[in-house]
């Protein structure tokens, strides 16, 4: 299959990588002429090109967008332009609601992905293949998607290895606010409170005594800002419900140390350590 | 040395696998005789008992005490009625501030300990060699402790291959409540409040969906209730204060996303991405 892929990061170039090993022809745009040649150079796109309109010349029939989150809508929307109905545009981003609702408009011929998947990294020098291997990839059709193309996709997904999983795109950004996008604030959150610690002797002897209890709680706190502030932008109703409940929580575990109701404490840490089995893997 | 060690769970039976392996004798106490065989069989003490008494008949120099928190007082009580002054008394609790101050009345010869390693699993199955490698192990001694006592428990932990750190026991408690006991209570709090949505498509597409970042940030809150639990408790005033810090900077995080400061959210962001690598190695 052609296939195209804009925006060649962590996330496009090993789709990249791993696609082209399936055997399909990938023609890659990056807004950087070294990531470019870098993409090329490691084998994740056949053709590379700065310019988006160069897809047009291509016969593509499967477009990924793989640019941050604010740049999804705006390429589609340039796409558009240039592109024949017949081609299936996906994006990757981790929220779908709102992008998805307004990519229906611009090209029905949409359907919104989401890969549960990634790494500290970012940039094409951090790609790497089976990225998606064995990992959630969500797809978001419409009630008016063409079958023919989310089967066309399922059959990439499946070339990457990645589970294919159907959801709506709004119960999606509800789960993923839970997931992912309220780890992060509470994370960072963590984060920030410890360093307005003031006496230098306890916030030094934190530091040093900080191991991977710490290190695992405050690692999604300590990711990449622009993709943090477009979580909260893009998904700010589902993560602020989810912000809500979290801080009753949060009120209940402060209230019970407070009046020293530590068998109300173990119940709720009895819960947590039985429910926190039901989630992922 | 002759060391004895009371409580042979992960902690207790990792110290005597290693010490052990130095060439020292060890002499194991644990409620269970089936942890007492366990402990003989896996070559974590020399001798093993169910009866605290019978390290006074051994011609013991240290004893580490490994027991759960609540645990570390009556046992020093019971051991103070049977043992030789010259004997230096440890413990390894995760809080020291109020034990050190009241082990100290009870065995003067008495040095509180933290050793900052551990697994997810608990017991002497989950016991294992160089747990303690390269991980700070915090000693809180008081001004009057005698510096051959210090040197005695040094040489010790060097043999442990850990690397010690001194700190005041008041210091050090609210350190660890930044580090270690925070991120329980607020891990605890991200499980229990997920658990709470009442949509089960929602819920059971998180469930489906989470990955490592939310394995990550869940982590400690999902661990052992008892222990968490008595974090709580007895390192009360720290906890709170870090918690009530912590509430602040939740409430920041909130107030930005509700009143969509996207610029204030990302400059907080940066500086979390920033200041956590200040934490750890």
């Amino acid at each position: 299959m052609q296939i195209g892929i804009v925006g060649l990061g962590l996330i496009g170039g090993s789709l990249g990588l791993d696609l082209l090993q399936c055997g399909h022809t990938l023609h890659g745009v990056s807004q950087k002429l070294p990531t470019c040649e870098a993409a090329l150079a490691r084998g994740a796109v056949h053709t590379a090109s700065t310019d988006l309109r160069s897809l047009a010349d291509r016969p593509v029939e499967v477009i990924f967008i793989c640019t941050p989150i604010p740049l999804v809508l705006p390429t589609l929307e340039a796409l558009a332009q240039w592109l024949p109905p017949s081609v299936l545009i996906t994006d990757v981003a981790s929220i779908k609601g709102s992008i998805v609702t307004a990519a229906i408009s611009l090209w029905p011929n949409f359907v919104g992905g989401h890969p549960m998947a990634g790494t500290e990294s970012q940039g094409i020098q951090a790609a790497v293949r089976h990225l998606f291997q064995d990992r959630p990839y969500v797809l978001t059709p419409q009630s008016d998607t063409s079958p023919a193309s989310i089967e066309q996709l399922r059959g990439l997904i499946q070339d990457l290895q990645a589970r294919v999983i159907l959801a709506d795109p709004f119960t999606h950004d509800q789960a993923v606010a839970w997931i992912s996008h309220l780890p992060v604030m509470i994370s960072a959150s963590l984060i920030a409170a410890c360093s307005r610690e003031s006496q230098s002797e306890v916030l030094q002897l934190a530091q040093k005594l900080a191991s991977s209890g710490f290190r695992d709680t405050s690692r999604v706190g300590g990711g990449n800002p622009d993709l943090g502030t477009a979580m909260a932008q893009y998904n700010r109703q589902a993560l602020l419900q989810a912000l809500n409940t979290y801080r009753q929580e949060l009120e209940e575990v402060i209230h019970y140390i407070e009046n020293q109701s530590w068998s109300d404490l173990h119940q709720l840490l009895q819960i947590t350590h039985r429910e926190r089995q039901t989630f992922g893997e």
